[in-house]
């Protein structure tokens, strides 16, 4: 009996591969601070959960496939605060941006065709490749320059007829870079001038750090044929648990393809789009206090990890995320020895590897990604265990 | 811009195909009964509702991947009750029976990779199959046998280098077959003479029907290393809009490659898995009274399909479906003519046509699936409409 190819050719998401570790350190009573994934502390908007608390169904019954219609209606207000022209037609309600992600890899793209991506990325998506057996094509953007956009030439050498779309993630996840309207331009017109597809994951749209302005990819209207906007409610309202999310995107047949997708898993879960819809009428302010806090975390981390001796962070501008490199010799390694070997005063800390988060194989060895989803407080004795284990570490594994 | 083939080459799934003139007919004022879609009008139980109403988690925060330890710990209680000896560590809770069966066919397939699966079978698996661009060869069972097993050498004649697995569904979707102790034993034997797996879709475990006695292939522990099962709350509970489901198997290695899906796609819905915790408190009597009631309604409608004129009707034992044959020349022309163009007293059925639930060109065209999900007077309104349908078709279209 064999297992596919497709599936043995890539390992766990190491977001989560580590996790049998952080359950043997809390076995031991160490607390494990998660660096690791992007679950915010933030409380979901009371009036979501209240929602759900007033679910008052007699069946939970199948939906639309496209998503619940209120929902499908709703979206469009909230895309408007932003300028931007939406209609529930031009939506398809998804189970987390994940499913958003994975409809529109199988829409665009045959076996082994490619999709070209900024490298680091959200590793997630290869796992996504791997099983509709696309392959990623990196472009890679390098903590140096603040990992903004590589030149655009970059992107074109890689253009072939294999290629169904770029894709992006702004603000991104793990670099926290936002990028710019110019750049956003160069790569629309690029994708014009080779007849291909953007993609663009805006999943923490509102997370955009020192008053720096968030261009949507919906806003380019010229060039809405050709986009497709990766949504989600997940991060914006802390409700990851929901997995609801949306794909977006004016061509129609796109659309009418994806629905296919969409059809054959029948819907949406009922109950996570009700609390959608509760969640769309959160008031702004919400939104406002949830970005100023995880501005003060940014700061927080980032001049907590810079006097480390050397620690290089990356320059993070939107989203929650940061890329540090460290002065180890394998992140990943160093990644299991905090939690299998260490601990400061009974804590510890997880931290997501990020080999994984580059398809250039050797790339990204010494580097860790840090969700910055934690109270500053918490975030203070995690960057603690942070500069204690690396001493741990150079000395007791590295010798040094 | 191209899409890609892999999408292109599938039709929406018939089931909900026909949903824009059904939407139409009821603008115009005209009722629709629903034969189309396995969505029950029996009430989730009452406690699903209510753990729904007591949710209170102020985060609603992301899952294990592998499921809520709560549920995968509960479940092995449920299959007890069957005399099945199923840990919480070969459960995989899924968004949905649908992901178990995407996450089996990517488990097991690359790319033109074949399943074997008789036909007619529950479409949208052809989706999954089309998606994950894998090949469906059929068997056909046959409506004068019952929708029986096929001879175990029609199996075998089909099995190449490239048969990942044989997928059942029992009882049998759309067909009503419940698969015999014996059928699935030598189905199981043909597997480990060509050492392939034998993935079975149970979810319509309970509803067998005239004391028919189910059995589950997880009772096969001799063979359980080539066994996955797929397994839903949707339609034992009612509940088909959560979209919770599992894939049951002992084989670590599938469990290990199929976590990796999993985790890519982050964790299945929160609040719908603590509905589905409470599902599983369910007093065994409402089973027993679903099975009844969904007994009581196909002995009606079976009887009621076969004093039409002409109509064939298998010979259904259990699920919540069977298939018709109509005396008529195309079954989606006939579904749609039903939505679009007649009426009885206001009234109409939907019906989803049978052609898509066979591999085979041609197969199913005079048949429809008929979902028997409303209650005994609805029933014999649908059937009514349906009888009257049929004279106005055969007259209007046919010129009979």
């Amino acid at each position: 009996m064999q297992m596919s190819n497709r599936i043995t050719a890539f390992q766990c998401s190491p977001i989560r591969r580590l996790s049998p570790y952080a359950r043997d350190a809390v076995r031991r009573g160490v607390k494990v601070y998660h660096l690791n994934i992007g679950q915010p502390d933030i409380k979901t908007p009371p009036q979501v959960i209240e929602a759900v608390q007033q679910y008052d169904h007699s069946i939970i019954a199948y939906g639309n496939s496209e998503g619940l219609q209120e929902l499908r209606e709703a979206l469009p207000l909230y895309y408007k605060k932003y300028g931007l022209n939406v209609d529930s037609e031009d939506i398809l309600v998804t189970t987390g941006g994940s499913e958003a992600l994975q409809f529109a890899f199988m829409t665009l793209c045959d076996p082994y065709d490619e999709i070209i991506i900024p490298e680091p990325y959200y590793t997630n998506v290869a796992s996504f490749a791997h099983s509709a057996m696309v392959n990623l094509v990196p472009v890679t953007s390098k903590m140096e320059e603040g990992f903004s956009l590589p030149d655009i030439s970059e992107f074109e050498k890689r253009i072939t007829r294999k290629t169904g779309a770029i894709l992006l993630c702004s603000p991104n996840n793990p670099t926290g870079h936002v990028y710019t309207k110019d750049e956003l331009l160069q790569l629309l017109q690029l994708c014009e001038k080779h007849d291909i597809f953007l993609i663009v994951d805006e999943v923490y749209r509102e997370f955009c750090y020192d008053g720096k302005e968030f261009t949507s990819i919906l806003s380019f209207e010229e060039f809405s044929d050709r986009i497709i906007c990766v949504d989600s409610f997940s991060k914006r309202y802390s409700m990851c648990g929901s997995r609801i999310g949306a794909l977006v995107s004016k061509n129609k047949e796109v659309l009418e393809h994806a629905l296919k997708l969409a059809q054959a898993r029948l819907c949406p879960p009922d109950i996570e789009q009700v609390a959608a819809c509760a969640a769309l009428k959160t008031d702004d302010s919400y939104l406002c206090e949830v970005r100023s806090e995880y501005e003060r975390r940014r700061d927080f981390i980032v001049n907590a990890l810079k006097k480390i001796d050397g620690v290089k962070v990356g320059n993070p501008k939107g989203a929650f995320y940061l890329v540090a490199e460290l002065p180890i010799d394998d992140a990943e390694r160093f990644a299991t020895f905090m939690l299998q070997d260490f601990d400061l005063n009974g804590e510890t800390v997880m931290v997501a590897p990020c080999e994984d988060f580059y398809v250039t194989e050797g790339l990204g060895r010494r580097q860790v990604r840090i969700a910055y989803v934690l109270n500053t407080d918490d975030l203070a004795k995690a960057a603690a265990c942070i500069e204690a284990g690396l001493k741990a570490y150079r000395s007791q594994v590295m010798g040094l």
